[in-house]
């Protein structure tokens, strides 16, 4: 009878049947359109919107799993209120997973429910104990191709122990001979209900419209100190550059300091064509050395060593003598050649050239940079280059690199870095690229969606509370956070910000304690720990007689320096858990605007750190700050136990509001382990921004 | 050269070459899954985050068309700042519109602006001149099948004016013979510029990734005051239900309040089995009439009419009448049966049955509705149920009417209605869809995702000043305006709240002016002008003697009556393009939580109402309001005229803090007109609520 009506009406999508919806599906960047960053052994928290018309019982699952798989994981949802769903999955390897959610109607979760309320009301429910043992019987045969567990296993399935379960259950339940109360409670027990739930149909559960991505890195992409330092300047001629193996006599130093990460500025041979002298001078004299980043002479170009330097013998013993020292090596990428790169007589095509076919420079009107030519993302030739330049990253992999700053990828098409880092991170997953892009904002972001494990951030910048706490804000509490993983410098060759040059070594030290504490990813470049502050000329963040354009031996063995600290404050972090991400920030009141105070805690909750910093450099600052006591599962007035881990003191605080007083002659800050038993789980996935 | 050494690389992705990014597109809905709403006439204002790598001048068009049009209309994109670029097309015309953004590398303009640069530091720019003729060359031949206006007309294009100009202005920058300021002065001319903004190579420009849709509907989707009105109850004669010629005769009443649309409960025939008597007794006397809703009986179902209101005829000559009078006819969608509704018999197969083979009726249990049979919308016949449900709505187009206000959508397959609606709606553009679902949000938000034009609220339930504050900004200054727009009845036949049971006459008063100014849709169903407020029993929200199970014939012609105050707002709202749109809502700060106080303003910013409401129906508030003097564009000591269009008083206000007293026993708000000479423009687009 049905059939025949139906056969009269145009027939209609068969999609149309399914009743539920899945929408808003968090996280997901850009209609998944990107992939989110973890790192191994982190945990995607995945919500969505789930539900349906009417008042059926509604079952939502993540599915999960490691890209190139051929079936999905499965995690029930739980239900959060509001038609809200939640579950999560651990990357438990490198590289790359997907997942996506799937709603759909519970229907025996329906009818016992409707059973359940009709019994409990004193009704007859003999005809609902018929329905059941018929919905029952249709799970039985309809398993097998049609199931979704069958669909993931891909083969027929065979007679499961459920059947029995199902059958038995049924033939009770229609059995008009047993007692209605023992019908019942056969049909609402729990052993039951565990049954159907592996077993609901889902022929008609709706699908998330989108396969969403997640890139599992190592956990260096989310936490490490970094150094900078030019290894020519590792000797003691200010005349001529020091070699790698004069460097490996500076690694037990930069270890003793507890970083993690040694960055090196280009290390390839260096143009003479208009060689820049000290201080950037037009000119260079015959002994400079030159700019790093004027990368390419006649020893060679990217894949080459500056013979002051060494061979890429001793490159690479250089990376191992790292190693034992557990410091990994990071290279610059700086894709521009200097007039003597091999490219520019082997592949002028690379090059933009004028209608003189000379090749052309780089300009900034008026400003000339004669040293420096700019490759063409874009030339004829573009497949060639790219594949050149892909070569050059995949070069160094090989000689046991796997980080990489890459310098300025701003001013190189996104599509190469989708195109390269993608192929590279197929192949290495284990890398980690730094964008060094001082850039807008959305240019910063979307090269951090392209694919880069860290970004360059305005931290540098960020000397205010306000200007700090909102700024770290959005980058921990907004959606950001799932794509973009900040590296603070507190300084770099080309930054020595006013506030350092005019604070001192207070200003030093805060700066250091702020980068160490705010992120988990922070760096220094060298002679930073001197406090060197001395700027080229008034206005400029360049400093003076600048390592970029000469050879700056050190005596790092100073009185002042700040390498104790600097070794506590690492030591710290790697104590730590809590400073090793920037998930767990969370900001609070202070009365004084020159007192920041600010706490991360653990994934776990088992690590609670408290950090409140005097901003001024000059003066004693002092004044009170608030506790979160609530959002530590404590009462207004209870007592807590901090203990400074940079001066090994204690202190007793009771109460909200707590009396602090900083003088930058004595110390700038606190670093606070708070001691608690426990503390009540905090939402990560709560978003203050979006 | 650079054809051989590309040969040896392998071929990448030609879709990399394309360097722009078009992302961040507002509005658009989960992904352009959904339309937003727009009504004819108005516009859609677009933006996008459009940006590049590298220092190059970006241009970004905004695509839009009428859907089935094959080529694209344009409108340039301003830059905002910040990488965000916004444009605006208006909807003239009902039905489907589509947009989409471009975005390309302007290679003239940055050649123009270097030249620019370079020229005014005194360099020599000869070479720029001739990369500048050789640009304006290689434009000229590329135009034809590749240019996007060539694509747009999908022909060959033939020499196009511009071609010359272009010739003329390449040989003259190139000519070394002329003087350089002439040459420069001529590749800066802004008559050049504008040539080649027509002309922009925009191969490799980038086009978002998806088309996004609007549906433009009637200005009535947007604004309109309601009145719902049994027709059964038009006559004097309790005893039996008045007929459509009877009703006639309360339409020039209705009118004169200043309706726009008449909106009449199910005009069909009413089932006999299981009949509820008054106040919902279980059993019917003889003489009930029934309740509309349980529709269906011998003489008819869904596309018949009540034999008590009279004959389709009659119904057809009712609608014609109601037009004279300027009134829209708006019919109740339910669908549901009574158990003698001709679909019972004929299409057993369209409901759900027991185990015995009876039909099911409604439970909610251990509620019974034997009076109502649900329809299986998932039963195996569904297309030919669907298609027949479909077919009822057009069945009453064919009658007159083109607004359908659906009783309870929620319980009814979210794809039904978006694909019911949506064939409707291709066939009759004009058509209104109003969405009652008192459910929760996110359901409620769905369904108007799914299509309905309009959707009842949470507005009867919010009468303290914290809570319409926070849920009107959610519905107009968030991204559900997009889709939802609501409408706010002040009482239904279902819900008396008992803010109206207990504040008396002013409660009216106050409830009726909210709902006019806060929502330019609003309704009110008959008997909210005499202030009926007795519920059936304390606590409930159900009137006593509901005029659902009885006939309720009243006298309207009482002293007490607010016929007159709905009058002047229906007439303020009619004078004011402020009143007609949600947009424009404002609150603004007063000392008193009794006062409310908002303004809205009209597209144009030519209107300006203010709205101060005391929300307290039992006692005289009196306090200060701030007016907000800055974004009106006027100085925090400015004298402002308003005038109180409700009393026909004019007040002479100065500064942003104004005093306000308000009686209930008096007048229990003002309707302000603000007289401004002008307004600065209101960023429409600005979201408060994401």
């Amino acid at each position: 009878m049905a059939a025949g009506t139906a056969s009269s009406a145009p027939a209609l999508d068969p999609q149309l049947r399914r009743r539920v919806v899945v929408e808003g599906v968090h996280p997901e960047i850009d209609c998944g359109r990107f992939p989110i960053k973890r790192v191994v052994g982190e945990e995607v928290v995945v919500s969505a919107d789930v539900h349906a018309d009417g008042h059926e019982v509604i079952a939502a699952a993540l599915l999960h799993r490691k890209r190139g798989e051929s079936g999905w994981r499965e995690v029930p949802m739980a239900a959060l209120g509001n038609d809200r769903w939640q579950a999560r999955f651990a990357v438990g390897e490198l590289g790359e997973y997907e997942y996506t959610v799937e709603g759909w109607i519970d229907r025996f979760e329906t009818w016992r429910h409707e059973l359940s309320k009709k019994f409990g009301a004193g009704q007859d429910v003999s005809s609902e104990l018929l329905e059941g043992a018929a919905l029952l019987q249709r799970l039985r045969p309809e398993r097998g191709a049609q199931s979704p567990s069958a669909e993931r296993s891909g083969r027929d399935a065979p007679p499961h122990p459920d059947d029995d379960i199902l059958e038995r259950a049924a033939a009770e339940m229609a059995d008009s001979g047993v007692a209605m109360e023992t019908r019942v409670a056969g049909a609402l027990s729990e052993s039951l209900r565990r049954t159907l739930a592996r077993r609901a149909d889902r022929r008609l559960a709706t699908r998330y419209g989108h396969v969403l991505r997640v890139v599992a890195e190592t956990v260096r992409a989310r936490f490490g100190a970094w150094y900078e330092m030019f290894p020519r300047s590792a000797g003691t001629d200010p005349s001529r550059s020091a070699t790698f193996d004069e460097a490996a006599g500076r690694l037990p130093y930069v270890a003793s300091m507890g970083f993690d990460v040694l960055y090196l500025p280009p290390i390839h041979p260096i143009g003479r064509s208009f060689r820049k002298g000290p201080n950037n001078a037009l000119e260079a004299g015959p002994h400079d050395p030159g700019s790093p980043w004027a990368i390419g002479s006649a020893e060679g170009g990217h894949d080459a060593v500056e013979p002051g330097l060494g061979t890429l013998e001793d490159f690479d013993r250089f990376v191992e003598a790292a190693r034992r020292h557990e410091l990994e090596i990071a290279l610059d990428l700086a894709y521009q050649a200097s007039p003597d790169h091999p490219y520019v007589a082997a592949h002028p095509e690379w090059f933009r050239r004028r209608p003189d076919g000379s090749i052309k420079y780089a300009e900034n009107p008026p400003k000339k940079y004669q040293d420096i030519y700019p490759i063409n993302f874009e030339s004829e030739a573009w497949e060639s280059l790219w594949h050149e330049l892909k070569r050059v990253v995949e070069f160094w992999i090989g000689h046991g690199v796997k980080i990489f700053r890459v310098d300025n990828p701003h001013t190189k098409p996104y599509p190469f870095w989708t195109w390269a880092l993608g192929e590279i991170k197929r192949q290495h997953p284990d890398t980690i690229f730094l964008s060094e892009a001082f850039t807008r904002p959305k240019v910063m972001r979307y090269l951090a969606k392209c694919g880069f494990s860290q970004s360059y951030t305005y931290f540098t910048w960020r000397n205010e509370k306000e200007e700090i706490t909102e700024y770290f804000t959005e980058l921990t509490r907004s959606d950001v956070r799932e794509y973009l993983r900040p590296n603070l410098f507190a300084n770099t060759p080309d930054i020595l910000h006013e506030y350092l040059q005019e604070g001192g070594r207070p200003a030093f030290q805060i700066r250091l304690i702020l980068a160490a504490t705010l992120g988990a990813n922070y760096g220094i470049y060298s002679g930073f720990e001197l406090a060197e502050n001395v700027a080229v000329r008034p206005g400029s963040e360049e400093y003076l007689d600048s390592e970029k354009y000469q050879i700056r031996p050190r005596n790092f063995d100073q009185p002042q320096s700040l390498a104790e600290l600097i070794r506590r404050v690492n030591g710290i972090r790697r104590d730590h858990p809590a400073l090793q991400r920037d998930r767990g920030l969370r900001f609070h009141q202070t009365d004084n605007r020159q007192l920041i105070c600010y706490s991360k805690r653990s994934a776990d909750g088992s690590d609670l750190m408290l950090m409140i910093v005097n901003l001024d450099p000059h003066h004693m600052q002092h004044g009170f700050v608030r506790l979160p006591l609530t959002d530590w599962g404590l009462g207004p007035d209870a007592a807590v136990e901090v203990h400074d881990l940079l001066w090994n003191e204690r202190y007793f605080w009771r109460g909200e509001w707590n009396y602090v007083r900083l003088d930058p002659e004595a110390r700038v800050g606190h670093v606070l382990h708070v001691q608690l038993a426990s503390l009540p789980p905090q939402d990560d996935e709560a978003v203050a921004l979006t």
